[in-house]
Parts: C-alpha cells; structure tokens; sequence
C-alpha cells in the first residue's frame, strides 16, 4: 500500500456497505489496520455474501449495523458523518437477477440512488466508491477489454449494475458529490462466499477439489479469465478513495496475467493436492450466453492511481486454499440441492 | 411507406404505449390508415405530453385506456392479444429525473421491466419496438453519432432510458421476446407538446415564434442539431414493428442534414413571418452541461430497415407551424410561471 493512501485513512469516518460480504469484510480489516473509523453496514440477508465470520478477527474494532441499503431512511443517518464510503452492498446473482428482476432494481438501482440522494442532501463532501463489474461489458468485442469497450450487458443484473453505476459518475459530474467506479473482475481469496456458487465460480471450483469432487468445465475449458487477489482488490479501494483523480471515473481491475479454466483448475489441483476435472459439452441454452474468453485491460487505473495487481495467482490460491482449510466450519455450511443446479452456471460465468 | 411493411399492420393487434402522446398519435393515425387494430394505453397524467386532443381525428377508430404502464397488472391484461407493440410510455423531462429519480426510475425502468415480464409469460411471441433516445450518447465523442459511440448519459433520464432500452434487447436474446429500440433524436411535427418546454425544445421555440416573444439561445447559436419530422419518425417504428432483422437491435434515427440553432431559429421566423431571437451567454451552470453539436448517424436503419429521413426540415416546419395555427386552442393552454422559468433549459437541451 503506497504510503499516501495509507496515511490518509487514519481517524478517516469509513462506511462500508456489504461490509459482511467477501470484499468488504477483507477491505474493513485493512482500514483497521490503517487506524480508521469504521462503520460496516450489511443486510445479513442468507442468500448474500454476508458472514458473520468474515469479522471475526476484527470484531471488536469496527461499528457494523444490520441495514439493507433498501432502507432509505436508515441509511440516510449512516451516511450523514462519514467520510468516506465504500459502497459494495450489491445483488450479484445472474440467476437472481433473471428470476427476479424486481428485486435486482431495488437493490442494484433504487438503494444506490436513495444512497446518492442522501449524499447528496446529507453529506455533500464524502467520497463515495462504487464496486463495478466487468461483467456490464457482456461478450467482449476485443480483448483486453479497456474502459472504452462498449457495455453490452447480457443479464438484469449487469444492466441495472451498469445503470448503479452511472448514477454514481452522475452524481459528481452535477452535484460534486465525489464518487468513481472500479469494474471489478473475479476476485478471490479469503471469504469468498463457497456455501454454494452464487457468487464466485473461483470459490466454488475451490470447495470441490478440496471435497475431492469433479470439476466441470463446459467447452475445452480455453476460456481465458482473470483473477484479481482480494488484497489487491482492497489496494484498489483504498487508493480510489484517497485520490482526488479518481472522481467521475471509472477504472477496470485486471489480473497479473490471465489464464485457462483449464489451467486454472490444473494448478488449484496441483496446491491443494488432489482433485480432478472433467471437460463436458456445452448444454445448447449455456452455448447461448457463453462470453467466451474475457479479461480487462487496467492500464488506465494504473496510469491515474498507480495500482496494479500484485500478489501472483498461484501464491493467491495458496493463501486462499490455506485459509478455508482452516475455517472450513464457517464457510461449508448449507450446500442446498438447489445450489447444486446451479452449478451448471459457473462453466460460463467465473 | 414501403409497401410490404403497410401490408403488414392490417387487421394486425397493435397497442401503442403513450398513445396520447406526440409520437404515439400520429402513430395511431398511421396504423389505424393501414387498417391495424388499434390500442392506446395512456397515462394520461397532466405532466406528459398526453393530449386527448391529439386523436380527435382517429378517436372513433381506436380503443383507448387509461392506464399508466406502472400499473403491472392492467398492463399484463393488456398485452396478452397483441401482436405488435410500440413502447413509447416514458417520463422524459430530464429536469423532473434530476428532481425526483426515484418516480423516473419507476417508469423508465420498473414499468419496462413489467411489460417485457408480461410479455414473457403472456405473450412470448408479441414483437416490441421501444423509443429509445440519442441523449444516452451524452455529449458526444465524435460526430455523427453512430451506434458504436459509446453511452455516457448526463442525466438521471438518460441513465433510466439506457437502462430500459437494454431490458428490451435482453429480452429478445435471452426469452426471444422480439424486441429493438429506435433511438430518436429530435422529433418535431403536429401534436407536439407546446403548452410548457418539458418535451422538446423545437416545440417551445415554435410557440416563442407565432407568440412573438424573444427566443433566448445561449451562446452563439452554432450548435448543430438533427431534426426528423414526425411522419418520418412513425415510419421508422412501422418498420421496425415489420422487419425481423430488427430483433435485438438498436438504430438511430436522423435528420435530413444537421442544423445550427441559429439557422433553425431563423428559418422558423422566415416561415411564420415574424419572430425575433437573442444570442445570450452560457449560464456557469447550463455550459457544464452543454452537449455542443450533437446529430446521428442513420446508415445502419437505412442498411438494415431501408428508412431514411424524408422530410426536408423547411417543410416539416411549415406543417408544424399550419398544424399549430389551426389548433392552438387545444395546444397553447397553462403556461404556468414555473414553465417560464424551466426556459433556460432549452439553449443545453433542444
């Protein structure tokens, strides 16, 4: 963490939303560390990212509240002292979005304009960072995708997570509320939610070699991905936060360099020492939606924050791998029969 | 209008979402000339540009119901037994997003949401033609716009409008709901609103002429804009409504050949025969936001659809100005105070 950004935050008044979730959790213990004020706000809702766990180590140093961003007018007194706001609360189930493209909106669209609004009216001079998704680009025209690719989004979700995140640019561009985007790509590590694959297909590709259960991989298993270490994703964060060059941005994260499925399944059985993989045929309707490979370009974030990802895939997958060894009791739980259908999903969206 | 595409709408099931509306009235007078069955749903909500008045000439020939398209269960009733439907039902002030977002949200995005899930689940194989619009471009990159130029809308509005244009292309590629999205650029022609400047700037600068009062343009005038005449405009949503190659797809429209404000201010006063203009400075506040020149590329609706603008902009304006001459009494009523002061908007946003 370069030192300015890290200076900065010391008795900064920190609110993160989702802050139970995977990244938030893991981006509060970095802003204890760095000797802020932390609020984390999360809905706790079962089917979320939340954990309790996931503040285990940091339980005592941080405020948390259990508020949906949906509530208005709660969250219009959270956001009234803070300084900062790392704004991560979001639905990310593709699935979800399609069953239930209502409850996308409210929370992918209505919660981050209540939230803007509050801003707006409430605390005009707080930051406000907005986790982004690569995912709004849809299947990539060229590769690396950069900030100038078209958005072509292929799911409820992208479309109103492209939509959440255009009010945030808005919202500097006219009010001076200072706010940018990170699209984020797949991140991993440490409290990826792995109970079942609604979040990451990484996470859950995971928990099966370390079950010692086949992986399926849809097509030959080339597509490309990249992966972004959670650490480097919370660097990211902090930097945005920090900077003045970040407003109205936004900012692709990317990978040190991206790899297979294939050879990504072959080195996580090679850490965790056992395991298997077998490649099957695409289903029709999958072949459909399949946005083959994808991975970012993040030269722009690099060039305007001097971030680049830093912790190398297999040292990554390492940390990650350790860590659910160890507290695999608070991540196992509940791998529904209904989870297991959906595991037809991750061959095409890791 | 191509043969083949006017065939096509007799004894065909339309409805028309808007149908009191500018656009959607003269595109009932069209469909009902080709012999379509034909629905209007409106709002009819005093703020939009509904104008019972606008179907005087058809009102016998057309069924009408006043609902508001955030009514999802009217509106599931509704589209059970159409066969084609033009969505042109929106909140389109951008003043009113950036006051209220959350009621801009409800129509531009929860209530196209509802129509295309009713349309899935009721109505698979109905075809939807959405009226986008050329704002989600925001101040462009380069000119003409084509629909490769990437969307960065400036306004709570434009953000909202994306957002439902992509539910319709989704949609279609997902549920093979057969949907497209015209984007409109600067519409003009008989039955636009003109009783305050919240629909378009044409309009307003049009009543300013024949009243004889100063139209103010802010700068110098030199800001290119297109302009398609309304006659064009219906011929491209018969179009789309009858071409399958339009599934999934977005098309601009266009004007026969961009104009300055200046010049069109002048050719308006030439064909009223009186009427007077000032150059006035940008506002601090309104140069922000100003979009500079801004007109569209059309070639790929004329590639793809055969459509191009036919109406030269002096005729289209001598039209508009006998139409308005004719029926000022229905057009002209409750220019309030408030609507006085909204007339700084239309130098950024014709």
């Amino acid at each position: 963490m370069p030192f300015r950004a890290a200076r900065f935050y010391a008795g900064k008044r920190v609110m993160v939303t989702g802050g139970l979730g995977f990244i938030g959790s893991n981006l509060a213990a970095c802003l204890v560390e760095l000797g802020a004020d932390v609020l984390l706000v999360d809905s706790l809702e079962p089917e979320t990212g939340a954990n309790p766990s996931n503040i285990d180590p940091i339980r005592d140093r941080v405020a948390t509240r259990g508020v949906d961003v949906r509530d208005a007018l709660a969250m219009e007194r959270l956001v009234a002292d803070r300084d900062v706001i790392f704004n991560l609360a979001g639905q990310v189930s593709h699935l979800d979005s399609m069953r239930d493209p209502f409850t996308d909106l409210e929370i992918n669209c209505r919660a981050q304009l209540s939230l803007l609004e509050a801003c707006r009216h409430h605390n005009p001079s707080v930051k406000v960072i907005f986790a982004g998704t690569r995912q709004i680009y849809g299947k990539p025209d060229y590769l690396p995708v950069d900030e100038r690719h078209l958005l072509h989004p292929t799911d409820v979700n992208g479309i109103n997570k492209m939509a959440g995140e255009w009010y945030h640019v808005l919202y500097n561009n006219v009010y001076g509320v200072r706010a940018c985007s990170l699209r984020l790509t797949n991140t991993y590590g440490p409290r990826m939610l792995v109970k079942n694959n609604r979040q990451t297909a990484i996470g859950w590709f995971i928990r099966q070699v370390i079950d010692g259960e086949e992986v399926q991989l849809f097509g030959d298993g080339s597509q490309l991905r990249d992966f972004t270490y959670v650490d480097d994703a919370c660097e990211a964060f902090l930097l945005a936060g920090a900077s003045e060059a970040a407003n109205g941005e936004v900012f692709n994260l990317g990978g040190p360099e991206p790899i297979s499925l294939r050879d990504l399944i072959e080195l996580l059985i090679e850490i965790v020492g056992h395991g298997s993989y077998r490649l099957v045929p695409f289903p029709e309707e999958k072949k459909a939606i399949d946005i083959g490979s994808v991975y970012a370009d993040f030269t722009k974030i690099q060039r305007v924050l001097g971030w680049q990802p830093r912790t190398a895939l297999r040292e990554g997958l390492e940390r990650t791998v350790a860590f659910y060894l160890e507290h695999r009791d608070q991540y196992w739980s509940d791998r529904t029969a209904e989870h297991r259908t959906l595991n037809a999903e991750v061959g095409a969206r890791p």
